[in-house]
């Protein structure tokens, strides 16, 4: 059906392709929902896998059986999200669709890797570092949606979702670390100081989930602080972390570690779902609110259907230099003189115009803490490829700059982006 | 038609999908070249408009009527693309619609305007600044487009198209102003301000174009520069600049003052219609392109169809620690060991990542041209409405800042923002 091109026209489609990108919206809030569980369930298999190759296979037989299950369960729920977003090809970016591939490089791959984990074919940080390496890949896809996001509302919700999931999977990182440390019965320093990087890490992620998180996931935040694992863990934290690299580690605290470390994922994951939660609501309500919006619309521009055409009295208006028109579009109707119906359809269109402008300007901060982890990312692999560093390594050396310079992180990354005579990637040579 | 859900599938839809957003861009090029063509003729219609005004209807009254047909056909074809985008309503952003509604608004009220300057109602400035109202609503669609681009190169064009057609505007009211002062018989100081302010804010505008604008574009803007008709325009800006107010100004000057002026926007409107089929022809080929590349994959994916499901294979390589991955999902394929098949959908994967992640790194710069224009505009925007100013002075107050404090204008706009306190725009009060 075609639509005639008229202002109140446009104004209701611009209404209703509003709507529609919430829909996508929620969708997306779906797939951040199933890509959050999946992880979830892939620490537990990989805490699990990691103490049962340290153990040589004598313990958590049993429990990783179980995990497994459940991670498959989870990876379905992923893989018809990953369907419906395949069908639909114009919901996605080209490089969601990448990161999609990629991942599904992965899931596929699982199998192959459980059967090395069965015949213990791998040492518990190889398959720490292969668990990690998918559950990197589908955090990167949280990133993608916060950062495609136009919603300022959501977009903050996501940011502060992605850095809780990235602060999990590194305190889930810790607790495997940890627990193949007290399992060996040996201190070693490189492990050691893992976990201390790890413990770094986390806060930062935190942190910015501090920063973006609303009030009803800060609280219960501030409330795993003072929990009793917390107490435990700080204690066994100081164990590994003071030990002399050589010196026994007691192995039967291998338990009493990956229980306290399970007890704060599971308020952590708990935490997640309400997030998860309220960005569903969150969704729900704005498709709500639209969908009222676009009924008002509607009753207020009817009435346009069977009056005159608007042109003649909206010129004078559209032209009148005493109506102040901004960058944004905003022009303030002056008081009487003109009918009801030209009222209207400017404070329709007027209203759309500023909400518009607002939504771009809270949208900004949003995509500031986006950015800056792009531009660090960034700068970090510049440097990995120009000096053939680990990552960790990589981001030590920004650290580091910044600290001497006494510089933002974010600045020192732009410059090494800013400087690519001094930093470009070399070809890339195999590490082998 | 469903498609089954493997990482060859993905790969080719993201393909198809880059291919359908250029064709989207495609016909954004298109309608960019359709609002500078209008533009041209408002320009035109305005000058004309102008000197008719000024010369109490004695002059360029046939001019003017020949100008308007020229400006109605190219509002026609204007319609026609509003029109299609309207009909397929995911084709823009809700922000797209809420201007071209507005647009919209200013074209239907065009032909009463037209009355007002046939029955002589308008002054020489009144009719200016209406159509420059109009004519400012439309390069704005031109930066949205500009801002929703993802591709790097087209968005360095828009960016420099948009920055020429901004500086030609005000090319364009230069000469309106210009003409009015002559046609006027006498010198007077606001006026003498403006010519002077349009001199500076062209400079701007053409700065940034030079940015951005590529090779070809250049070549003929250098040309401009010592085309004979800017000697004379030189001269007659310095007659207008130096004159005293109340001075009397040479009324038949008014003719040249208006050649010259057209000479150079008519030198001006060649090289906006060059960057127009520069823009179309990059469009042609990045499609042709993408094309190309969706029919290698297809090639080397077909052979996946005919062999068994690569998992098992594609497994060790996902996860192996000697494969390095960065962020941007850029693995390097060791050398030999891997069989054909395996290779080749790693390698187009890699290839695709590989490619959004440069894309990505160019599109930056583009992006902070024109987030630097958005944040500028902004603060203005609030100083305008929390200290009651004119759009310039507001401008002016910023840049005295900048000078004053030796800062970029932009962190001076950014500093402005950042302080809500001190600029919150109070409840607008209509200015009668």
């Amino acid at each position: 059906m075609s639509t005639e091109l008229t202002v109140s026209n446009i104004v209701l489609v611009a209404k209703q392709h509003e709507i529609e990108e919430l829909r996508h919206l929620e969708a997306r809030a779906q797939l951040v929902g199933d890509i959050g569980a999946l992880i979830h369930c892939l620490q537990n298999e990989r805490g699990a896998s990691s103490l049962f190759l340290a153990s040589a296979g004598a313990r958590f037989g049993d429990t990783r059986q179980a995990l497994i299950a459940a991670s498959r369960e989870r990876e379905g729920a992923l893989r018809t999200s990953f369907d419906t977003l395949l069908q639909h090809s114009n919901h996605g970016s080209a490089k969601l669709y990448s990161l999609m591939a990629w991942v599904l490089l992965g899931l596929d791959a699982l199998p192959a890797l459980r059967a090395q984990v069965d015949a213990q074919q791998l040492g518990p940080d190889e398959a720490v570092a292969a668990f990690s390496r998918l559950i990197s890949g589908l955090a990167s896809l949280i990133f993608e949606v916060a950062d495609t996001t136009v919603n300022p509302g959501i977009s903050r919700s996501l940011v502060a979702l992605f850095n809780f999931v990235q602060g999990k999977e590194l305190a889930g990182q810790e607790r495997a670390v940890g627990a193949a440390m007290f399992a060996s019965g040996q201190c070693d320093a490189p492990h050691q100081q893992r976990i201390l990087d790890l413990i770094d890490a986390q806060e930062r992620n935190f942190q910015v989930f501090c920063e973006f998180a609303d009030e009803t996931s800060l609280a219960p935040w501030q409330e795993m602080h003072v929990a009793p694992y917390v107490v435990i863990l700080e204690r066994l934290r100081r164990v590994l972390g003071s030990a002399k690299p050589g010196a026994a580690l007691d192995a039967n605290q291998s338990d009493k570690w990956f229980e306290c470390c399970s007890d704060r994922l599971a308020a952590m994951w708990s935490l997640q779902c309400l997030q998860v939660e309220r960005l569903q609501a969150q969704c729900a309500h704005l498709i709500a609110e639209a969908e009222r919006e676009l009924t008002d619309s509607e009753g207020l521009l009817t009435q346009l259907r069977n009056s005159p055409p608007p042109s003649a009295g909206l010129g004078e208006r559209f032209f009148d230099p005493n109506i102040p028109i901004d960058h944004a579009l905003r022009f303030t109707p002056t008081e009487g003189g003109a009918p009801p119906v030209e009222r209207s359809i400017i404070e329709v269109l007027q209203a759309q115009s500023e909400r518009i402008a607002n939504m771009e300007t809270e949208l900004d901060s949003a995509r500031r803490a986006l950015n800056e982890r792009k531009v660090i990312e960034r700068a970090k692999g510049v440097l990995m490829a120009r000096f053939n560093l680990t990552e960790e390594a990589a981001y030590k050396m920004l650290q580091k700059t910044s600290m001497d310079q006494n510089r933002r992180l974010a600045e020192v990354a732009e410059a090494v982006l800013a400087l690519p005579a001094f930093f470009t990637p070399q070809p890339a040579t195999p590490r082998r």
